[in-house]
């Protein structure tokens, strides 16, 4: 029997323990942080009813949504609508709903929607939650897209307060710093204000026409932002109203200023602006360890669902997408009946923070989830004088290994090596002789003559 | 537009900030076991190659698999089929390959297996591995049976030093006595034990028909077994010969006296007996904290794969099921054309280990998870004041959290029994004034005055 060497889907990984050891840093921060401003985690179920996930990301998301084929005998339903109904048509478009009734989760945010919904009644509102899972889309795979990797986000609904987009705020840069980044930015931008834009070129219904072509500013300069307004059918007149607001410079008072004077006209844009004050003003009072918070009315991400704040996160010191992101909607719920609860939420990136990561060494060399010592051998007797003294180690919390009997001590030392085992110690005839044991450093090659008692001081030393 | 209430797919479930707690309490502990044992954690992805997966858990175990549907056109290729031969029948059996080519993991041992063939040149044999994912089957759902539920499974490859039948026994007895378990069973047995038994009544190929009958004896007694075994075509000159076997008394080691006796003409048997001795002088050495070890010849899971050391684990403070088993199988990759390595492993079944648990009321009240802290203001005035002392506390790892000004106390005060906030702090005008807070326990309603430099020292108190 010939065998193909064995393969996962691709767009899918396997992560190896050094993998996982880099990924548990990163997802244990963040959630720790969640924790520390009162977020409670939730898990949703893998698989949806089609039903709650169709429809909610457009049509292009819906071509996405990996499927689930019912199971046992799945074509029999078709078969049976065939014979009653001789024009069904055997397509991929009429069998989807005859064959698949659930579907792997797109995002985090529709079925935390669905969860609120269900579970109203047992909820306490503001709820603040949070969820680390994986989500799967049928994207094409390629260099840092994949059709399975985890969101990280945090949400809470039924509050208003703008102190929860404060509070965001200080969740970024609290994690980052912890994850070791030093040079960041936090984009803050308000729905309100773009909306205000709009307004006072009465263009309301262009709104995205005109957030597409300002967005660009960065990468065209305003001379193509100008070139591509007219090209979208803005007018010499519109621009010249609007220039001021694209080319807005300063400090984040400085803008917030000349905005206010440009959007005087818009009571949208002016409350917009009245939001952000409260933002920054939360903030003025506990100062940032890292980030620079910077408003940015270039910022247009999510405008089909976001009505007020919006966020982005993106780090200076690696060339690399945003790194997070997230905004208020005053709508979530809705899709599933329940109106008028608002709603704000940020995620995480954490395989572009992995990456960023990678890039500038911030992983911790070893972790407390590592083996600390290898107990090496060479016989059965060397294996029963070392277990005790291996269970001691271990119930003082030392994560210890003893090297089964019998494999020649070059194999065990290796065995340390890739492991990154930071310290051995080698019962051999002399040490079970005189109960005295030397524990090398791996890393240094010191040796240390000690009683098993003592084993525990050098680790922690 | 109506909506019709949410819900997920049966055999699905939510999991709330409640239960994610108890569940990661469980989960945490026992991954901090499997660490200090030396295991290193993997994830491999949700999805698996059909191929990978379809031929590995028998007929009745590949219709329990969950397929996907092939994205986008997926019936295309049926089509091209059919045109080509027009004997191409549309049916559930001959479509499946046409629009399914993967499929969601149905266990974590098949996955290991080939993550362990597709990255050996990158593994450091011995392979301690664990492994913490969901898995999915589509049985019918019922009490206690869900189609989606977490696997937690530590194996070694590549070692047949019985030393790892040994730990896997301490790290079944450390977790769940750290669980708060105070009265569990460990039993084991050896595939070449029950062997040999088959071997001295000459028939080996029933070993499958005795291990069914003698599986019963606690359900229906010696009588029942011998019935049943007559029914299965053994003689009563079989049953003479067996029968010391079955009724096996006395300690391990007089149980396993008893064994060698009978089993003296049995090599195979003899062996077993040899490796269960050297397992019990392990843990000689190294006393157990809570679980009671017991040899036990009845026990015959995993018959198909398992060929040394078998293992189950049970509660004996609730009726339940096992809670953990596993076993040595010495060709786990064969399946994969890598030949010769043999593995052992354990699973803990974290869904009962959580209902036993709820109902001996072992899960801790609160944890390091949750909000010690709430503080309550009237106005903005009162958040301002607020806000600094919030992030100091935070600063010094308390989890914290601020009400946004505007609700009534009621409904805060609410908030926080709810969550189980275990200390409030409320700011009006006088605390603004004076500086000096109010802070209470909500469990005691002791209530103290102080600064805000106090209120860590008191919430540790």
């Amino acid at each position: 029997m010939a065998f193909i060497k064995p393969s996962v889907p691709k767009g899918t990984r396997d992560f190896s323990p050094t993998e996982m050891m880099r990924r548990n840093f990163i997802f244990d921060t963040i959630k720790s942080v969640f924790r520390k401003y009162g977020y409670q985690q939730i898990e949703t179920p893998t698989m949806e009813n089609l039903s709650t996930l169709t429809g909610k990301y457009g049509d292009e998301g819906d071509k996405l949504i990996f499927k689930i084929l019912n199971s046992g005998d799945f074509f029999s339903d078709a078969e049976s609508k065939k014979l009653k109904d001789e024009s069904f048509e055997y397509n991929s478009k009429s069998l989807l709903p005859v064959i698949s009734e659930k579907a792997l989760r797109y995002d985090l945010t529709v079925p935390f929607a669905r969860y609120v919904v269900q579970h109203q009644n047992d909820i306490t509102f503001p709820f603040k939650r949070f969820q680390v899972q994986p989500v799967w889309r049928a994207d094409r795979p390629q260099k840092g897209r994949y059709r399975e990797f985890y969101q990280c986000d945090a949400d809470v609904v039924g509050s208003d307060s703008l102190l929860n987009e404060a509070e965001f705020i200080l969740i970024y840069d609290e994690a980052l710093s912890r994850l070791g980044l030093k040079d960041f930015t936090i984009k803050i931008n308000n729905r309100k204000i773009l909306s205000g834009i709009a307004e006072i070129i009465d263009k309301v219904d262009n709104i995205i026409d005109l957030t597409v072509a300002i967005d660009k500013l960065d990468k065209i300069g305003l001379d193509g932002v100008i070139k591509e307004l007219i090209e979208r059918g803005f007018t010499e007149a519109d621009i010249e109203k609007i220039k001021p607001v694209i080319l807005l410079e300063g400090s984040n008072t400085e803008k917030l200023a000349s905005l206010r004077s440009a959007l005087s006209t818009s009571t949208t844009g002016l409350k917009g602006c009245g939001e952000i004050e409260t933002v920054l003003n939360y903030i003025a009072s506990c100062p940032l360890q890292t980030a620079k918070l910077e408003l940015d009315i270039t910022l247009a991400r999510g405008l089909n669902y976001y009505t007020g704040a919006i966020f982005e996160v993106k780090t200076n010191e690696v060339a690399m997408g945003s790194i997070g992101g997230g905004g208020r909607y005053d709508d979530l719920t809705g899709m599933f009946g329940l109106k008028g609860l608002t709603g704000v939420g940020i995620s995480f990136g954490a395989d572009r923070i992995y990456d960023v990561m990678e890039e500038l060494n911030l992983f911790p060399a070893a972790s407390n989830q590592s083996t600390q010592l290898l107990i090496c051998c060479f016989d059965k007797k060397g294996e029963q004088f070392a277990l005790p003294i291996l269970q001691q180690l271990r119930k003082q919390n030392i994560n210890a290994e003893l090297y089964p009997a019998g494999a020649k001590l070059k194999k065990q030392l290796e065995y340390a090596n890739n492991k990154h085992i930071p310290f051995t110690i080698i019962i051999g005839s002399d040490e079970i002789e005189s109960g005295l044991l030397t524990i090398k450093n791996m890393e240094t090659g010191t040796q240390d003559k000690c009683i098993p008692e003592q084993i525990i001081g050098i680790i922690n030393r």
